[in-house]
C-alpha cells in the first residue's frame, strides 16, 4: 500500500467525459490498495473565461477580487469528479482550498504556499476516503480570503499536498507522456527521459519546456518528494497501480540525481523563444553604472536574464548585453529612457529575434569540454553566439531566432540523444 | 441615512455589461447617503450549465457535492461586481456563503438558513464598505462544508442578511416592475399593486406567481422586513435612492396588512397551471381509508393540495377528488394501484388538463360574499367547478384548463381590479 497524490491539468478534465476518464486513473489506484488524494485544475477554458471577466469588469482589479472569481473553476471540477468517483463505488469527497487549509501568503494571484495542516487530511485518506483537492489556490491565513497561486499552481499544490500527507509519490498527469530530451515537436528523434533529475528539470521548466510549473519542482526538490510526469490521455486500463518497490517504466520521474544510476552528462536540450535582447553601446564605464541600469529595470519589476559586458578598446566606455522577456521589451526601453540622466550617455539597439538554446545536465560538474563541444557544434553550422551565461549544471547561448531549430537539432546530435 | 439590501437576480446580472447596470443602481443608493449590502444571484444559464454537469457526471448524485459545483456561480458574480463597485470608486469588497458565514442545516440542496452573525457585518456596512454577498449559499455549522438553498434562494438570502444587519428595506430587483394583480401576459387590465401583505404574496407565490421565493416572503413575515420589489432593467438615474420618510412609489412594497391604508377585499388573481386531478370512485366508505389513500403519498414525498370527499347516494361508499403537481402524476397513480391492496376496492379516473384558479385578499376577512361571486361570475360564463378549497385569505377552484384565462379575466373584472 502506497499513499498517492494525483494531479490532473485542465485538458485531462476538460469535459465530464474525459473526468470520467481520470476518475478510472483513479480507481485503478484504489483498486490496486493504493490511498489517494486527487488535486485537480479547472476545466480547460474555464479560467480563460473568468479571467476575462475580470478583465472586462475593470482592466485593472482588485487581485482579492480576482481570486475569488477565478479560484470557482477549481471547484467546479473538485465537485464533478467526486460524483463520478462515487458513481463508481468509490468513497470520495471534495476539498476546497480553504477546506483543507491550503494556507498561503498575501500575494493574491501569486500566493505561496505557507502550510498544509496535513494530519486530519492524512487520517481521512488512510481510512480509504479519496480526497479530491482543488489546485490553484488556497486561503490567506490572516484575512480568510480565498488566494490563487498563479498560472500551473496547481502542480505546486499537488506536491505541496504529497509533502503534507507524506505521500510516496507525486503523479502529475499532464497531456504529454514525460519529459524529452527536447522538444519533440522541433527534434524527432527527441527520447523520453525514464528519470531527470529535480536540478535539471528547474532548468528544463524556467527554460520553456513547461512540463511542471517552477515553483512545483522547487518543493519537490527541498522536500525530497518523488515526482512522476505520466499521460492522462493514456488508457487507465493500461497503466499498472503504482508500486514503490516495481515502478513501471512509464513517464518520467522527477528524483534526486542520486537515483539516477546511469546519468548522462547531458540530459536535453531547451529553447525558449520569449526572449528579446538589449544591447547598451558606448556607456561610461565608472564605479556603479551596472546598478544604475538594472536597478531601474528591477524596481520595474522586468526580469533580467544574460548579461553580457565588453570594454571598449580605450578602456573608457562599455557595452552592455542583456536579455529581457520579450513581452517587457518596450517597458524596459522606456525604463532605460527615463534612467538615462542617471545612467549618462549611450546608445541603444535591441532586438527580439533571438532564441536561447541551453544545454543542460548534472552529468556535467564532473566533465569537462561541455561547453567547448557546444560552441564548436555551433560554429559548424555557422550560428553566431551573441551572448553566453552558464552554470553548474546549464549552458545557454543567445542566438539569431532563424537558427533555432537547426541548433537544438544539432546539439541533440552532438551530444549523443538521439534515438536509434 | 438608511441600511438598504439589495438583491440582484440571475437576469440582471447575466453579463459584465449588465453588472455594471446593477453597480450603477448601488452607487446611485451610496451617492444618496444609504449604507449598502447587495445580495447576488449567478449570471443568468450559468446555473443550468453547472447543475446539468452535475447530471452527466451522475444521475443520482451527492447534494454536499451538488452544493459545492453549484454555489460557485454567485461567487463568480460576487467578485466581478466587487470589481465593477471599485472601478467606480466605491468601497466594496465580496463575501461567500462560509465568509459571511450564512449557517445553514444539513439539508444540502435546499438547505434552511439558520443563522447569520451580523454585528461584524453590520460594522462594516456602517463603515461605508458595500457587502456584495453570494446568494441562494450558505456553510453547514457543523461539517462546514457548503450549503446550497434550492432554486430561488438569493431571495431568502437577501431577506436572512436584511434580519441580521437589521436593514430598513430589502429590495428584490427583478425582471419585472412589481407585483401584478394578476399575470399581465394573459390580464392586459392588470395592475400594478404598490402594497400587498405579507399573506397575500405567500399565496401568490405558492400559486404560480413565482416573483418572489415563498420562503423569503415567510421569513420577511415573521421578522417584519420591508421587502420591494423593482426592476434592475428601470434606468439607475430615473429611481430615487431609498428614504424611509418619502419611499417612491415605484415596484410594490411587501409589508404587514396593517401598513396598507386602502386596502382592497381582493388583491389579486393567481393561477396555476402545473396541476393534475385524481379522483378515486367507489372506495368503501370505512374508518381510516383517507390515512390508507394518503399516508402512501406523503411517504413517496408526493404533495397532495385540494382535496374533496363526497359519499355515494347509498351511503356505503365514498368518491375522493384530490390534486398533485402534474410531474408527479405518474408517480401518484403508481403509489395508489401498490396501496390497492389497502385501501381496497376503487376505480381511477386523472387528468392533468386543469387549471387552479384563486382569489386572494387579507380584506375578505371582513367581507362576507366574496366565494358567492367567485362562483356566481364563472357560473355566468359556464364555466363548471371540479374542486373547491379555501382559506382564510384564498379561495381555490379547479377548473378544466381551457377556460383558465377566461375565468381569470372575468373574475379580475368582478372584483373591481382593471385598471381604467
Amino acid at each position: 500500500m502506497a499513499v498517492v497524490v494525483m494531479k490532473f491539468g485542465g485538458t485531462s478534465v476538460a469535459n465530464v467525459e474525459r473526468i470520467r476518464n481520470v476518475a478510472r486513473h483513479v480507481k485503478r489506484e484504489v483498486d490496486g490498495g493504493n490511498k489517494v488524494a486527487v488535486v485537480v485544475s479547472a476545466m480547460a477554458g474555464a479560467t480563460n473565461q473568468l479571467v476575462a471577466w475580470c478583465k472586462e469588469a475593470a482592466e485593472l482589479h482588485d487581485a482579492r477580487e480576482y481570486d475569488a472569481v477565478v479560484a470557482t473553476g477549481e471547484q467546479v471540477t473538485a465537485g464533478l469528479l467526486a460524483i463520478v468517483l462515487q458513481s463508481m463505488g468509490l468513497n470520495a469527497r471534495s476539498w476546497t482550498g480553504w477546506q483543507v487549509p491550503i494556507k498561503t501568503s498575501a500575494a493574491h494571484g501569486s500566493a505561496r504556499i505557507l502550510d498544509i495542516p496535513g494530519d486530519d487530511l492524512r487520517a481521512r485518506i488512510d481510512s480509504g476516503e479519496i480526497a479530491v483537492i482543488t489546485g490553484f489556490q488556497g486561503i490567506e491565513a490572516d484575512s480568510e480570503r480565498i488566494a490563487t497561486l498563479g498560472r500551473g499552481g496547481s502542480d505546486t499544490s499537488a506536491v505541496a499536498v504529497a509533502i503534507a500527507v507524506n505521500a510516496d509519490v507525486c503523479d502529475i498527469y499532464t497531456d504529454v507522456d514525460g519529459v524529452y530530451t527536447s522538444d519533440p515537436r522541433i527534434v524527432p528523434k527527441a527520447r523520453r527521459l525514464p528519470k531527470i533529475a529535480y536540478e535539471e528539470m528547474l532548468e528544463m521548466a524556467s527554460l520553456g519546456s513547461k512540463v511542471l510549473q517552477t515553483r512545483s519542482v522547487e518543493l519537490g526538490m527541498v522536500y525530497k518528494v518523488r515526482t512522476r510526469v505520466l499521460s492522462s490521455f493514456a488508457a487507465p486500463s493500461a497503466m499498472k497501480p503504482f508500486n514503490v518497490f516495481d515502478i513501471e517504466d512509464i513517464g518520467t520521474i522527477v528524483c534526486d540525481e542520486d537515483e539516477i544510476v546511469e546519468q548522462q552528462v547531458v540530459s536535453g536540450i531547451a529553447y525558449a523563444k520569449d526572449e528579446a535582447k538589449v544591447t547598451l553601446l558606448k556607456v561610461d564605464d565608472k564605479p556603479g553604472v551596472a546598478a544604475r541600469i538594472f536597478g531601474p529595470l528591477a524596481e520595474a519589476n522586468i526580469n533580467v536574464d544574460m548579461i553580457v559586458q565588453n570594454i571598449t578598446p580605450d578602456g573608457r566606455q562599455t557595452d552592455m548585453t542583456f536579455t529581457v522577456q520579450a513581452a517587457e521589451l518596450a517597458r524596459a526601453l522606456d525604463v532605460l529612457k527615463k534612467a538615462k540622466k542617471d545612467i549618462g550617455h549611450f546608445d541603444v539597439k535591441s532586438s527580439a529575434d533571438v532564441v536561447k538554446v541551453s544545454v543542460i545536465g548534472v552529468g556535467m560538474r564532473s566533465h569537462a569540454g561541455v561547453a567547448a563541444k557546444m560552441f564548436e557544434t555551433l560554429s559548424e553550422k555557422g550560428i553566431n553566439i551573441h551572448a553566453i551565461s552558464t552554470s553548474e549544471i546549464k549552458i545557454s547561448v543567445l542566438i539569431d531566432a532563424a537558427y533555432a531549430e537547426l541548433a537544438v537539432r544539432s546539439l541533440h546530435s552532438a551530444y549523443g540523444l538521439d534515438s536509434d
